[in-house]
């Protein structure tokens, strides 16, 4: 290992802020510095109860986090929390925007507040959250709250990395059935109906328990709970943050399942990657590359056919035939 | 090939609707089927083209494709619709939902319309909706609309798969605004502001209008146009069908180089699918990785250097110093 990431993972077990973000900025950049730091933190990781929150963008979620912040440090628990964001090339806008909202903590040690944004495919980002979490974990956070922007497919996958998943949602805006049509409904362990103080907030609370109705749940089966919030006034946090406690004492069963489908997710994806590595260290010559991809694209060779091609020149004839399928 | 697929194949090159629907059936269980149904039609496609259409939920993107389905057809031009939507475990509402809005079609031979649902993680349905286009390309439609639910990143993901991106979006809802924060901007060749009737109208093409101001573009850049629509009242479609077809012959050079794009990630996909498959079948036998997941689980191990042991067992030692990192 380099020095300076052998001070960065030195940092992020002391609980250094400075460290932390340089260890994030490192996981996210994925090369051999994300594999030294998460080499090197890793054995201090797994004690970190990882909350996510997600729901349409203007619901609140970012009132909602500060409050549950708040309520964190009141009870002593340390926060971090991961702001999971898409970018637009346009502007810096988004990141800045949690980064600005979240200087209420300032000079509290606590708390430990980072955003994520998208540069390039949604894999990217999914691999660097993970990685992200060992990082804030292993620097010792009792709580990280992670939150997603938007309710689309991408915060599903986002919410499997996470031990609990609160969807919040706002009354109005066809919300309660548009949640559903996103596929966001499944992912929820609680609902927060926010801006509870808005007209048509009943009837929010009364189309998710309807939606909720309408699935089987067995007697030892968590059902999802419905809470009502006004989190810019902190109208209802305590209730959420009791619920988070009920589901993880609820929990506590599926809470290792969880996690080890976490750890053999992530352990395929980097076996998946170094492989595809050796492929083109060893086998995948670039310009044979090029010349395969241009019969692909002159659809005289289809992509799968393109596939067996490769990896049988990379790892001998005898891979192939039982490989391909 | 089994015979059964090769009835399969005949049948799509053939444009039956059948065998188009039951050639997405293999490609989305990602098996061998999909492999042989590829194989085989493969050397057909490369000549549709292929329209995204995204947008929030509700802003009438089914309105709108319903729409340029009617406006394709009066031209003579063949025209599929492939609607990605993630699932959801209550209901197949939105699945059902989609294709109860095409039945307006029926009996249309030169229509044909199918959803795909997330069933597992987002890249399989990326994967799966590649291989979707592939069949519906070599099946012989001109125009191939792929319409997404939501506008998260599964949809940006989703977007790279097509010549051309429409970004809907509607009067009121701050969705100019909360379009940039979801990081839909970038990937807009056209913007559509539906229900144009509705108050505001005017005000969300300025908000689009000023965002657009704010990014730079060269003097041979396409700008994206901002389109107004009433989509259930056919107000506006024409000039969209105009507008895809300026952009399609503004863009016929960058065209080529999307698509090579596109074939050399599907190859780069479908190579890392053999070697996990490959290291799966000849060195990691699950017992020995059911080990190594424990020794992680518990933070003995941490999941790189759990790769790196289960790469070096399945390719050899010798593998396994140049690959890490």
């Amino acid at each position: 290992m380099t020095r300076d990431h052998q001070t960065v993972v030195d940092g992020v077990l002391a609980g250094d802020p400075r460290a932390i973000a340089r260890a994030i900025s490192l996981v996210e950049a994925e090369g051999e510095a994300a594999a030294e730091v998460i080499k090197g933190v890793f054995h201090r990781s797994g004690r970190a109860y990882l909350l996510g929150v997600t729901g349409s963008p203007g619901v609140g979620k970012s009132s909602l986090v500060d409050q549950l912040v708040r309520a964190a440090r009141r009870e002593e628990r340390t926060v971090a929390v991961l702001a999971v964001d898409p970018t637009s090339p346009f502007s810096g806008g988004a990141v800045l925007g949690d980064r600005v909202r979240m200087q209420a903590h300032t000079g509290d040690a606590g708390v430990f507040v980072r955003s994520m944004a998208t540069r390039g495919e949604l894999g990217g980002l999914a691999r660097a959250t993970g990685d992200a979490l060992v990082v804030l974990d292993a620097a010792g956070f009792d709580l990280i709250i992670i939150e997603t922007v938007g309710v689309g497919q991408a915060e599903v996958e986002i919410s499997r990395r996470a031990d609990m998943t609160i969807v919040v949602t706002m009354p109005g805006a066809g919300d309660g059935v548009q949640a559903l049509k996103a596929g966001v409904m499944e992912i929820a362990d609680l609902f927060v109906v926010n801006k509870a103080d808005h007209d048509g907030a009943d009837r929010t609370v009364a189309e998710i328990a309807t939606m909720l109705g309408l699935a089987s749940y067995g007697p030892q089966v968590w059902r999802p709970p419905i809470l009502s919030t006004v989190a810019t006034e902190g109208t209802g946090v305590a209730e959420v943050m009791r619920t988070v406690d009920a589901f993880r004492a609820h929990d506590s069963a599926d809470f290792g399942r969880r996690r080890r489908l976490r750890l053999e997710t992530r352990v395929r994806q980097l076996v998946s990657q170094h492989l595809l590595r050796h492929v083109e260290q060893h086998g995948l010559e670039p310009r044979a590359f090029a010349g395969i991809l241009d019969r692909v694209v002159a659809t005289d060779l289809d992509p799968y056919t393109a596939a067996e091609h490769i990896v049988s020149g990379a790892l001998g004839p005898q891979a192939q035939r039982s490989d391909i399928g």
